[in-house]
């Protein structure tokens, strides 16, 4: 037969390592990560029934799960596997990449020509990139991040691009005189932040606002901002000419200033592809698909260099992958 | 840090891998992979140019095409990589997964349950599914099939499931004095391969009929037929009793039928995860996310046994795997 001569291992591997991503991202979807944590078994036929499933489809996601090691598969009886732990943990980083950008990956071959690249090519799913950021700072990023303010001095903290304000909520929480403000882009996430504001309690300390990070200017509810901090869309303010002019703006425009975290990944030391490591070829292929310009971690101290900002120290994180807390404060020391 | 004791490398590989894989899809959308056939080497600025593409977007594929060593990118300058020649050959299997079925497969999570899966729930990319099944007959299938042809005598012949005709077309043109008739249910495949049998000008001897292959009955299109051919939907006639109670009419409906050449592709014989061949994982999981029974082989062999048709031969391919021709003649031998 005409194809004996090549195994295909490796579009094998590749393949069945698609269907194991989105099984992660199912299995976390449908509680499966919950279930295995709080029981040390599941047996399929009573899981199925009780939570209303397709028993065949219930098995498929976990032998895809099964390929991934993240459970064991006995007959009827799920147990969980050698990676449980590591998929439970990146779990969110998985769904960004399946749910939150899936679509655009999908048109790849689309939007890769100039002409399919007007109107709103992008396409991703807003809300499951939101959930599954929200998961990986939980996971990953909020310890450091409350290990480094646990160092610093403030009573008006900002967070530019706060999303739903999950962020800010947190702080207000843990400090019941501390005042906040945030601002995003995007109304939906500024009307969930509000209500979730709401519910807490804490309207009149955390004031979330819809508008645009780059003209801070514009909203007096920004003047006394003291800590500022700004998570996973420092690469929105570039490029470099703008970012650069926009960090000077914000030592002027906000005179009481001192400290400003900004966490970014950026991009990849060097061209390799073998080992990358995780999220990296994710965060990259997507932003270059969108036409965003992802600036290497040079490219930001260079920044900090030109715009009057000293970098103190940098808190580097290893998973998600070149990412980096840089701990700012005003280089004239004013 | 707390993510300090994991290295997520199993994460890693599965998150790249699907990335690899949508861009081995794209790819070949795109042309690469007749570019590089045609020549040794590409210049990317150069290409990107002259096929009017983002630049960006381009270097992001092919970097994610050499993290499945598909290609090998040095600066500006692409050439063949290792894997090179095994993906020109899958490509049609991985396009199947990520533009046939991505949108099923993102929604696992959904599908599972079952108050989802009602209305039409499936939502795959039908015309990408069957040009990725017209590559993967072209690359993998027709050479056994075309080899089984020339050992039986027949002038009549039939394809049911014949999707745009192209088997059929291919017959005729090989032998002039054959005549064809190919039964489809979907409307969308018989209006191309209706315009397709046109434009080869062999609308005297091949006729597409859009309708259901489980009522041959119906149509006198086919009470002459020989030789009957069915790929790659023999498990659309189960459940089992109705498959038997279909291949038995078969005998009676078509008196001059003496060669039934059933391929499909059947339920791999274990559970196991480990090494699974190319397309079982994905064409299992998908199925069984539509709610469709996928036989195994000696279920099939059973069938044939009960409903009075005898196997003579079974020709089976490597890739895809777990995919046989089943040979077979009336067991009466009339
Ligand atoms: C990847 S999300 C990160 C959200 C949040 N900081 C976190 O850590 O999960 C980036 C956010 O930045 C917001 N954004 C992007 N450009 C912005 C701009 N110019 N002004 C305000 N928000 C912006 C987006 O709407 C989105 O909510
Ligand atoms: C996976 S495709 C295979 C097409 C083609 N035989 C090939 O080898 O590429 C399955 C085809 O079977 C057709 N099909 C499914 N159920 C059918 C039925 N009951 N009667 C006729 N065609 C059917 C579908 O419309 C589709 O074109």
């Amino acid at each position: 037969m005409s194809d004996g001569t090549i195994a295909f291992d490796r579009s094998a591997q590749i393949f069945n390592s698609s269907i194991a991503t989105w099984a992660v991202s199912a299995a976390w979807d449908v509680g499966i990560f919950r279930a295995l944590t709080e029981a040390d078994q599941i047996d399929i036929p009573w899981y199925a029934k009780n939570e209303e499933m397709h028993e065949p489809s219930l098995r498929a996601l976990l032998r895809a799960l099964s390929y991934a090691d993240v459970v064991e598969v006995d007959f009827d009886r799920v147990t969980r596997g050698a990676t449980f732990e590591e998929f439970s943990r990146s779990k969110g980083l998985l769904q960004w990449l399946t749910k939150g950008y899936g679509s655009l990956f999908q048109r790849m071959g689309d939007v890769v020509y100039e002409k399919h690249r007007t109107g709103d090519f992008i396409q991703r799913d807003s809300s499951a990139v939101s959930i599954a950021c929200r998961d990986a700072n939980d996971v990953f990023m909020d310890a450091a991040f409350t290990a480094v303010l646990e160092t610093l001095d403030f009573s008006v903290a900002a967070d530019l691009g706060c999303g739903s304000g999950e962020r800010l909520i947190q702080l207000a929480k843990r400090d019941p005189s501390l005042k906040c403000v945030g601002i995003d882009i995007a109304a939906g996430a500024i009307e969930v932040g509000t209500k979730a504001v709401a519910e807490n309690g804490l309207q009149d300390r955390v004031t979330l606002v819809q508008g645009d990070a780059r003209k801070l200017g514009d909203y007096p509810e920004f003047a006394d901002v003291e800590l500022m901090a700004s998570f996973l869309m420092g690469h929105d303010f570039w490029p470099r000419e703008n970012c650069v002019e926009l960090f000077r703006q914000f030592r002027k425009q906000l005179p009481n200033l001192k400290h400003f975290l900004l966490c970014d990944t950026h991009r990849h030391p060097d061209d390799a592809t073998s080992d990358l490591p995780l999220f990296t070829m994710g965060f990259e292929t997507a932003h270059a698909l969108m036409g965003q310009y992802i600036p290497t971690r040079s490219e930001w101290e260079s920044v900090f260099e030109e715009s009057g900002w000293k970098c103190v120290r940098q808190h580097v994180y290893s998973t998600p992958a070149n990412t980096v807390i840089f701990q700012l404060e005003r280089a004239d020391g004013e």
